[in-house]
């Protein structure tokens, strides 16, 4: 099969790879129909996530179909269309049990990391029952992509750790893909304000089509020395994608709409492409770019 | 002044009072602009609320300008215009540092039902810093006649002890006022499903232009023999109007829209007649009546 | 192996049973060293319980030596010690990601229910990973039967749900195991009163020596046409056994006592004695009777 | 009267000022019988603390008998023991109506800062019925003096945003008065591991006896660039005394022996020697030193 491999700092190259095989009675195959890049693999190209190593493919987002499941997996079999997430969980350790599945002692944050990854024909997913959820037939299917990563990281991170309540004052420092999904998922909570802040005048622009009221353009500096008497509180976490059923429903409901983070569309095997593209976002005005399987 | 006027089971009129008196240095005198009538005056009127003594002014909700302050008025003076809350809170005592403002050892509901009430030109309003909010200019003051009682009703009672989230499927039993209330406040959650269920045809209807998702017309049994095993809370509470700031501020927002509620306007010296109206609901198809000061 | 089977109701027997065998791959077999008696087993035994049919291997309490694991079972291997929850979950359906393990699809509680039970020689527990819990050297297993189902009833269900806070006042009605295990873990709070309610002298004389600060020996009515203005929250719900972590965290540390509510002990081949006495709780002054291996 | 009285930085002197007197009908004086020092005293006298001018009476914390109340002040009256809390609440500003009254707005921390404080023979209390509560009779004083300040700081700002659950393990850094109260308070939820860290040897050893599980004695450093990958959450808050009922309830229930932190007696005329003692903590073994009026 076709594949987008990283073979060490600044080196990527779509290639043939040998088909993913079931190597665990959990695992499933799936066939990717879509699937997009992240800003961590660009973090990866640059070098700076020495867990993934040359020859590793990339790629932690996608939608796709079952192709082969392993003798243990009970919830999906060949054909159901899948969302996959870009945390595996095993749901049985002390983490996964938590919900807390991005410190899974055997999951986490695995796909296109440690094992290879999505931007690919095929997938290998561990923990098939835990780590791939059902696609409900009425969704677009790009819209789906939206949620592998990038929607549960605004919203877990972002919204629910911030505690958003009708009426609030909002502000989101970065109006990248993460701050906008932050954007579109605060409102499930009907703030009053929502204030982004980012220095790219285009991004501010497309924050105000995402429901920012104001947006402000100027570097903020974070005064904790004055702060810390006004009950201050910081969280810092990974996303588990423990929220994804919750987004599934209102995207369903069409309280949520995805995919006005897609601005660039790709077929597959472009995505030497795409990778240019959404390397250059400031200047290609690239939000989220998607690829489609032929 | 020209007040509405409980005079035992069955009777009121219309008829001249003295003007209330300040009596205590935490109260505030109010010259009433708006006001409405609850379902609970046609309660008072049936004679089913024994603590209503004949000779009465009715009524607990309404907009208002502050007239006079007592000595330690500190929040609001004259001529500020207010929102009279429907519960007293005198703030000290150990009910009000909880926000249980209902449960306040010398306030809760007392307006227009131990003391009188805002069916009149003027109403005293005991520990106004407490029982008063000021009131955003730029805010029309028929809807915020609706913050007095019958929103945060809906939302206290309904919507966050019912813990609606995004995606959730809700139900509400009771398409009156209280339940239309609870309607539009689920509506800050970002729930999937919002299902009506009401014995009337016309309010099903209205249910469907305030965001009901679905709505049913038929006798719905609560089966506690079968239910109990399927983790259900039941609770029960009175408003405490704890959540007023919070209303204020979504309608501020555009993100409430209480006029929804108003079916008829009247003046208030019409009073007699907005009773005869609201007194036949059904036939009338109202919801919540509006009475404005000439 | 021996095992105690119920024939219908009034009908129990102590009797020869084949040995259970793994049949799925997530399956382990339990050889029981610990096992008790649940009121549960004497509604089963008054034919209450219709998912009950005759031949059943009763209960669902105990604590064992792993003597065989399916081949996807990665947490636990033969020889390892292990608390038997009374609930089995799948770990991957929507109920068992959300901690609500007793509505498992194909768990909750089965085990002396659709599939035989811990009062044998020897169990298959499926889902071995998710329904076991590997036990601590250093803690007495006599303690440790308690956990499996007695001791998460009475915390989830009594005072996880009820909320209870430092200094708060807590009334317990029936001091029977359930509500002993609520009192006893209710004090994880620093409640200032915990007040028992039952109508069996010996019960309450018990519960003072638990930390109950008082207890009431006459009937309670609930009031509800009074209560409704009081903020109540009822609350059902099954036992989920999520607790069990913290509850054997707890025991590690000394914090909680399970062993007092053991008052009688017996040999594994006594069963037949031992429901005896527990069926005649109130005369034999028992509580829980302890089941060991010999 | 005789009153500890600030100088400028490294000044300080016991002398004649005159008794307060009722300045808004909301005041009370009351006559002071038990006062401590807090950290916060010694960093005034360093000149750490700008808003505290030359010519204030220090001291925020106390218990003492009402000698006269301001017309509007109905919770109390004269002879009534009282507790008078660190901070100043006004009940009906946004902020002490959220219970957050270390910012309200015409309160919060002032005495001994912006007003005359407790470290003198009378002191006036503004907004008296929500900053002093009612003292049981059956309790001792000394333990009293303890909840003005250290007690709710250590609890609010420590146990309760650090969120401890039964079976946690816990970690305190500072094992001085506020370390030791958070110490105290955070047994409340049954944690299975306390551990303290200090450099002073003493209060290692002090700590021990307070129920801390385990002390440490060397610097640690918070590795953030580690750190945030699992799941940190950091606040910061100042006490807001909203907890003080419940500890209250709990120093009456004997949960909580604040007594412990008390290692040094003396007469109130004695508070420049008080404070000579006090400032020489380590050397002089100190945690809390008490002055009782004669």
């Amino acid at each position: 099969m076709k594949a987008l491999v990283y073979h060490g700092p600044g080196k990527r190259s779509w290639e043939d790879k040998p088909k993913p095989q079931i190597q665990a009675p959990t695992d499933a195959i799936v066939r990717i129909t879509k699937t997009t890049i992240c800003g961590t693999d660009l973090h990866i190209l640059k070098g700076d996530v020495p867990s993934v190593k040359a020859g590793r493919i990339l790629g932690h987002e996608g939608v796709g179909v079952v192709e082969e499941v392993g003798s243990a997996v009970s919830s999906f079999k060949a054909r159901d269309r899948v969302l996959i997430s870009c945390i595996t969980s095993c749901g049985k350790c002390e983490a996964c049990k938590k919900g807390m599945y991005s410190h899974c002692e055997s999951g986490g944050w695995i796909l296109g990391n440690t094992i290879d990854g999505t931007q690919a024909e095929y997938v290998r997913i561990p923990y098939a029952d835990n780590s791939l959820y059902g696609v409900p037939k009425t969704v677009d299917e790009d819209a789906l992509v939206m949620l592998s990563d990038i929607l549960p990281t605004g919203f877990e991170c972002g919204v629910l750790n911030g505690q958003v309540k009708p009426g609030d004052k909002v502000a989101i420092v970065g109006a990248g893909p993460v701050g906008l999904a932050a954007l579109l998922t605060a409102q499930f909570y009907s703030p009053a304000e929502l204030i982004l802040i980012d220095l790219d005048e285009n991004r501010l622009a497309v924050a105000k089509t995402f429901g920012a009221t104001a947006s402000h353009g100027k570097p903020v500096s974070l005064k904790l020395e004055k702060l810390w008497a006004h009950n201050i509180t910081l969280t810092t976490r990974l996303v588990d994608t423990v929220t994804t059923p919750m987004l599934l429903k209102t995207v369903v409901a069409g309280k949520l709409p995805p995919k006005k983070l897609i601005t660039h569309q790709f077929r597959l095997d472009e995505l030497m492409k795409a990778y240019d593209t959404f390397g250059n976002a400031a200047k290609e005005k690239a939000l989220k770019v998607l690829l489609t399987a032929g």
